[in-house]
């Protein structure tokens, strides 16, 4: 691709930017680096708004109100649900934030087992491995098996691998690998013909794509604040049981924040009659008004324009893909938009130290091994002019081969 | 008592905080307020230092370093773990700062009444809630049964209860309503004798007084770090695995975190060969540097200065009740300094409208439900003057009945 070509495409993505209806919320996040952010999958960027009540909670109310607090810290997980709910199509008392995302998949996978009397539990191979080995963990537990479809599996798969024994099937709604979006309510349909509950992780669904757990028919979903939800690093994760269910199963771990008159420290646990239930001990108030924060922002623009807004990013650098074409690099994520996440991933042999490479020329992408590289694009600050600049900056060092450079020894976090 | 024996013991409090070795530690604390603050037991006071750190983790490293700041984020916990080890007797590696407490309470005991082949739990009446329904889950889970000592057992107690389907003892080091401490190293001694692991619950006992889970021959341990050791609402808690048993015992909620290799995302979960293992998902970042930040201060002061001063504390403030003797108001926490923490607690029936009116009169207590005030004493930040001004204004609002103007209603979080 010439020079030309490539200054053609950067015009056009700047176009798209003057005319991106969201662009004003980029002023809302800290941005002082020069980075191309890609990671917003893994880390989002830190919303300014947050900044500001992170220190109230901690200079004002921590430091003044002291234990008193609490007044207003005691139910935030239940008011910050409540606020997150409509945003994954939930209804009002449905969602709780609390705990780790895999402390909460432990919980309502264990009470959704153990409800369905069954042993079995269905996932991919594919899905994120706290997912994997939890399930796993909570099937052998129930004297059963953890049953894996292949990764990003069809509803035919798994419709295939039902059987009398599987209690819950367990999917990624976008594939945190792949960024491939799996037909959720086909999906439901088959683990409900099958008489299994259906347990959806959000991870990297919620803030990035419509999620309609109602209307699919959805058992129970978890979720995690800190990608596309810009909470903030290991902020709190968030717990969905639909409304039928809640007062039905029973989670594991009996904390005293679930019991329903918690301050009566009574010798009896009697869970609470809500979603707050499923709720274990103190939750982390510093990090849970990250939470808040950003999903009110989220909540602000609405899922339908992020939308909206996300698969242009994903059109823009799928297509710049295609017309710069760098050598023995595949795509992984589909062209498909229903089957499409906020990500778009490439498989080259070379995904590590290209990744590395990537990351010295200011592109921060993320690194899954053995082969692939994940770019997210989170639609309420990356802009158009990112996504091209990321698929000419990947195509020029996959040409030049500039990332041979690096070792191939990996270290760090990625 | 006349005002002349008032003012003498408020001038003896006074010139102990001039003589007092520790007195420079409570400008550490932002303390703007005038309340006699003595609810650090529930929610320790916000250390200067830890302003400044959760700014730099958020304005500085998740602003700018955003997702490359898990190069350092992400053994904070086991980081953190090891400064807190000496303040517990504990050895480097065998301690970690993860999730809730609760959360973690259900993991260790899960794991080590698994590993003991047994069914059944001892704990006592008086434990914290979470404690007792946490427990009576897994008890109940395993085939067994809690069983329940008195409020604040002897070693005599527990060795009655001991049988051979006793797999764990659990009690609190420290009990959250009488402020008793227990004879840790012979009830952990009582335990191993009947076969069982003990695990100690030190939410009221670390940074209050001196704890030596290695001497003990403690086998597991949790507690929290938002009280004593100042670490901000809800901050992570913390768990002990004493060295020989980290690799033996499993852990029932396998997550990401807890893996060998935990970037390679592998098929099988192979559990971390050190006291990482009993990690499950990502923590929350922002809430952990509060408790490094806590755990820092109290290690420069040292536990064997805190305990002194501590045991002052509670003196003068139980040496100001025997010489006011307000009526009707009995003493529940020991006399004796060896089975004292850093908490006295006061009965009297009418303990709820006494704890608001001392509130209204600046004093900020602890009610526990029927009839407990409780005033917590954290040597870093309380004088001996405010020690003398709460027993005092104890004394007047009991003598006068000025809680005859609340309502007996209870509401709110305490």
């Amino acid at each position: 691709m010439s020079d030309h070509e490539v200054s053609a495409l950067l015009e056009r993505a700047a176009e798209l930017d003057q005319v991106d209806p969201l662009g004003a919320y980029r002023n809302e996040f800290v941005i002082e680096d020069a980075f191309v952010y890609l990671d917003g999958n893994s880390l989002g960027r830190l919303p300014k708004r947050t900044i500001e009540r992170m220190r109230t909670v901690v200079e004002d109310e921590w430091a003044h109100e002291l234990v008193l607090g609490w007044d207003h810290w005691l139910n935030l997980g239940l008011e910050i649900g409540d606020r997150l709910a409509p945003l994954i199509g939930a209804s009002l008392g449905e969602v709780v934030v609390c705990d780790q995302t895999s402390v909460n998949l432990y919980k309502v996978a264990n009470a959704g087992l153990t409800h369905s009397g069954r042993t079995d539990i269905i996932t991919d191979r594919g899905n994120f491995p706290s997912d994997r080995y939890v399930l796993e963990a909570v099937a052998t537990a129930a004297g059963g098996t953890l049953i894996f479809a292949p990764e990003d599996p069809s509803p035919q798969v798994i419709e295939s691998l039902m059987t009398d024994s599987v209690g819950v099937v367990s999917l990624s709604h976008v594939g945190y690998r792949s960024g491939r979006m799996l037909d959720a309510p086909a999906i439901t349909d088959v683990a409900h013909t099958g008489g299994a509950l259906m347990l959806w992780d959000l991870a990297h669904s919620a803030g990035a794509v419509p999620v309609f757990l109602n209307e699919w028919g959805a058992d129970l979903a978890v979720g995690c604040t800190y990608k596309y939800l810009n909470a903030g690093p290991g902020a709190p994760g968030f717990l969905f049981v639909r409304e039928s269910l809640i007062g039905v199963i029973e989670q594991p771990i009996t904390g005293w924040y679930a019991h329903a008159d918690q301050f009566a420290m009574a010798d009896q646990f009697v869970p609470k009659a809500g979603i707050g239930r499923f709720v274990v001990g103190t939750p982390s108030i510093v990090s849970m008004v990250g939470a808040d924060e950003g999903i009110n922002l989220t909540a602000e623009v609405g899922m339908a324009s992020l939308r909206r807004k996300s698969l242009a990013l994903t059109d823009i650098f799928i297509e710049s893909l295609d017309q710069l074409a760098p050598p023995d690099t595949e795509l992984v994520t589909p062209r498909n938009h229903d089957a499409r996440g906020s990500q778009v991933t490439v498989r080259h042999t070379e995904a590590y130290r290209i990744s590395l490479a990537l990351r010295r020329e200011g592109v921060i992408p993320d690194f899954r091994a053995p082969d692939l590289v994940r770019f997210g694009f989170t639609p309420l600050y990356t802009t158009f002019t990112e996504a091209a600049m990321a698929a000419t900056r990947l195509n020029h060092i996959v040409r030049t081969g500039s990332y041979a450079e690096f070792d191939t020894q990996r270290h760090g976090v990625t």
